[in-house]
């Protein structure tokens, strides 16, 4: 289905059922409206030039019988079923916008709002309770409020003299506070990976971060990756709550050092989103993750039911909301979601492929017209966790290899001497290796002879630690053993882990019946795929053979997502798109996944 | 607007965009529905035989283009707007119904349901998240279900075998227990008075009291009446966090009684729903009480935000939610709310007329046409709290008095001597002296000469102690000061109290256009009401001269609106369209008030 808006001119095409406002907000068209799309503030007016678009119940509340003849319409409650021509008056207020994602272009629409009011003083003419005056001040939204508030909003009321302002979040009335404070407004963006949390400070006024922090996740004690830490709350019965309190720990450390950084009061902090894969999050909100580690891996719940910022330990306004990204499946969690947002994977004409890199690797192919997304469990390699001389990307860790003319080049992190080998190291190393030939296709070390014969100037370095053959990086003496080296069996890793990927996106590329040479674009997302080199992830095959430039390290999409989500509640009503459209495929089971995967453990030619 | 129902023949009378369900309900004609009248379980289908009832927007999803033309429409959400022929199917399922209030005949439809589920186990093929499998299997219901339930719902699921109970209060899905518990189903009904609290455990699926405790409201330390215990909080700040610690430990021992009394455990009690004046409910939600207690009166809200009988501090199921009766001014509170339920006073054709006698007064008068209500400050007279020798209705009051040939009758409560007068005591003794003439028409005793002379074996009664004039009711030894009597000045008490109320009556008649005589009934309600002596109530002129059988003591009405609100989601939404309808008219500062009082004050002719 296609949307044209006039007089812009753009035109856009949407799956049936598409609100007209979010077509529009999609493709950066502003529309009027206060209300975040309830139908109460009845300022987003379109009219619908050509086509049909059906009367909803709000239109006949907001137009009169000759408007709603003319085509008229609300564009929040307009679902678009049929190609349509929109006709988008002028804007009353020009809209802020904020560049977000992978070069998105957002209209600022916080969820997060303030109306100024200066109520009437009650009467014996003008009984109204004290929830009603506010109410009724805030024409053009319609909140709930809370025993709680309302526990305070009187006083409030009446110690600032009737002059106060009313904070919104989505639906709820949160607050009341004295005076006018419609200038100070945040909130908080969590990416809550399983190894690293971010918290971006957003000022939902500009729309730029005030203030970014990560550090490690303080669950990290219990395990290195998500199957670890279920595995854990299943020996102990207490290790549940011990590990919700760390989540809980490691988001309240942050919350109080982006407030430090930025001078805000954390009750300025009216709200948080948090992403994170579905461990991450059962495991947050103390909800027993064991159905996710094992076939047929549950989640306890798609869309998680509506939570507070207190959920997650973390002490910003008392009633701020949590928004929480809804995941696709066990291991397709609401950091993936995240990354699609931000991406605007689902929203692009172009065919674009989408991968999370990293112990469980997400997938996910498509386009506008139709998207698919799977789940590969890659195993540890890329977190180096089970390689040898691996080691997280931290201070002397080999994060790039090149080699010359029989000559090593190393990229080590941090002006040290290396140490051992990253992620991305391990890439690059491999892929070079198979390039130089001293790895065959099949990913065996070459014979001492044929290497000393190819590459006299490197083959002292292919030698023995134990019984396995490796390659040494970075001499640490005359020792192997006590070098940097690769053995023969972290390449077999290597090539497990991007097996499993290269046959998830081969498994996804066959249904949408499409080829790799189709894809426009690969978008490497995560903390690891942002220090992937793009040509290392296509000598291994990890990624399709394409031309480079369209090999795009994204870096942390599920951040940028998380932050996108506290800038516009239109934007973030899209992950309910996203749930709804995109095709989860599950990879356990299928009967093409292990010729596939057997195919793909070579390296390609 | 009138509305018939085929083929039982009912007519009634409605507001006009009264849903056809609620208008079959509240005359006793039943209409299938399992869903609570959200739309989604499509069982109370009707027809519409003459008249026009739009269709609305959910009716396309339960009913065939050809049926819609034949008028089906879904009962729920069909607002009459027009005068209406309805044809209703016979029921699938016979109602149970029970009686409650006051003739009530209420349908068993209580907002708490459960459903047994045998759901289908997960499987690589069947992935849908735990909360999906329930909510699929409740077909006929949407509920929403909270980040509590989803830490225990995955658990429960499969140490039951996928065999369990959903339990759903309203919109919510508040549990998942293992196996079939569909005969347990519990609510509680808290008639939160200021001087007594009573508690009704009500067995769901019978519709019976399964218990029924009262007990002193332990905020009577801090005063005998709203007004003191409001002064209370405004000289301590403590205070309010004290009375509504006290309000919560009366509820929780309450809950504590019955359970034990009726074998049941707290956690099968899945709602409570609470009535009480509006400083009662205030100060047990911990919201400052003060702006009600002077001009302008202001309430904090006349229907509370959404609560749980948590925030009562009653300790029942752990997310059981507390329905509390909406108020309409800050002294027409939630308990009138419920008696007009339990009286059905908005929905009855007769014009009525409703007092709740207190040291404040509510009164209501009208019909299912219009219904006035208005708040009287009568004083503690009734409470027999500025007596001389008032005391509670308790053991050794005197309840009753009747002269018959200068000889003294007296009605005391308990097997004992007369120690003091409680508030019957005092309108039939007051109502008795003004009939034997020894209290003139202007309420002052006559002097002791003509009372010699009138009532001879009377006269050495009517004496004085210190300098005023008392009426002694019970001699106790010769002294007059040592026994129990009524002096002047209790007499002026009495006088104002009951003018105050006649004045609130006669305000609401004027602005109705009706005289008394056009009442059909008059209902004296709240526990002083029951006790009162109709023919005395007469004689002082505190309700309407008509017929005696015509003046009702109506009982605990509120106590029977809140089990009635347990009983019947239907019912209860009636609360919200008794809030809507029923006109507060505020008498404070009405320039007729002060002329009608002083008319009121004497004794009538």
């Amino acid at each position: 289905m296609r949307l044209r808006f006039v007089p812009e001119g753009a035109e856009v095409r949407v799956p049936s059922g598409t609100p007209v406002f979010d077509a529009a907000s999609w493709n950066g068209i502003a529309i009027d409206s206060t209300c975040g799309g309830h139908g109460t503030c009845k300022k987003c007016r379109v009219r619908v030039v050509s086509g049909e678009l059906p009367v909803d119940t709000v239109d006949p509340r907001a137009f009169t019988a000759e408007e709603l003849r003319d085509g008229w319409r609300l564009a929040c409650r307009a679902s678009a079923r049929d190609d349509l021509v929109v006709e988008v008056p002028p804007l009353q207020t020009r809209p802020k916008a904020a560049l977000a994602g992978v070069g998105r272009h957002v209209i600022l629409r916080p969820s997060v709002q303030k109306r100024h009011l200066l109520l009437p003083e009650p009467s014996l003419e003008d009984q109204r309770p004290d929830l009603q005056r506010v109410l009724d001040a805030l024409d053009d939204l319609e909140p709930k409020a809370s025993i709680e508030l309302l526990r305070t909003l009187g006083g409030t009321m009446r110690a600032a003299d009737f002059d106060v302002t009313a904070v919104i979040c989505d639906e709820d009335l949160i607050d009341l506070e004295p005076g006018d404070t419609t200038d100070r407004r945040f909130a908080i963006a969590f990416d809550l990976g399983t190894t690293t949390v971010v918290a971006t400070l957003v000022d939902l006024e500009s729309g730029q971060p005030a203030a970014v922090r990560s550090m490690l996740n303080r669950q990290q004690p219990f395990g290195a990756d998500v199957i670890t830490r279920i595995s854990t709350t299943m020996l102990d019965p207490q290790a549940l709550s011990t590990l919700q309190e760390r989540a809980h720990e490691t988001m309240a450390e942050l919350t109080e050092e982006v407030c430090a950084e930025a001078g805000v009061d954390p009750a300025e902090i009216y709200e948080i989103t948090v992403c994170g894969n579905v461990t991450m999050m059962q495991l947050a909100l103390g909800i027993d993750p064991e159905p996710l580690s094992m076939a047929p891996f549950i989640v306890a719940a798609h869309s998680f039911p509506s939570a507070r910022a207190r959920d997650f330990g973390v002490q910003v306004h008392p009633r701020a909301p949590a928004f929480i990204f809804p995941s696709l499946g066990a291991y397709v969690g609401g950091d993936i979601v995240a990354g699609m947002l931000a991406t605007g994977l689902t929203r692009d004409r172009r065919l674009r492929m989408f991968i999370d890199v990293g112990t469980n690797s997400e997938i996910a192919v498509g386009s506008n017209e139709r998207v698919l997304a799977c789940a590969a469990p890659a195993g540890p390699a890329f977190e180096a966790a089970q390689i040898k001389c691996g080691m997280r990307a931290a201070e002397g860790a080999i994060e790039g290899v090149r080699i010359d003319d029989d000559d090593i080049g190393l990229e080590v992190i941090g002006s040290t001497d290396a140490v051992g080998i990253c992620g991305s190291g391990l890439v690059d190393a491999v892929a070079e290796l198979v390039r130089c030939e001293l790895l065959d296709h099949t990913g065996r070390f070459v014979p001492d002879e044929l290497a000393a014969e190819i590459h006299p100037g490197l083959a002292s370095r292919l030698t023995r630690v134990g019984k396995e053959r490796v390659f040494v990086l970075h001499w640490r003496g005359d020792d192997p053993s006590a070098s940097v080296f690769l053995s023969q069996r972290d390449v077999r890793e290597l090539q497990f882990a991007k097996a499993s990927i290269a046959t998830g996106w081969h498994i996804l590329l066959r249904e949408l019946g499409i080829e790799a040479g189709d894809i426009s674009q690969v978008l490497l997302a995560g903390s690891f795929g942002a220090y992937l080199t793009p040509l290392s992830a296509v000598r291994i095959g990890l990624v399709p053979k394409l031309a480079l430039p369209r090999i795009i390290s994204a870096g942390n999409v599920a951040g940028e997502g998380a932050k996108i989500a506290t800038l516009s509640y239109r934007e973030r009503a899209e992950t309910q798109s996203i749930l709804r459209e995109v095709e989860y495929v599950e990879l356990s089971g299928r009967a093409d996944f292990n010729d596939l995967f057997v195919d793909q453990l070579a390296f390609p030619g």
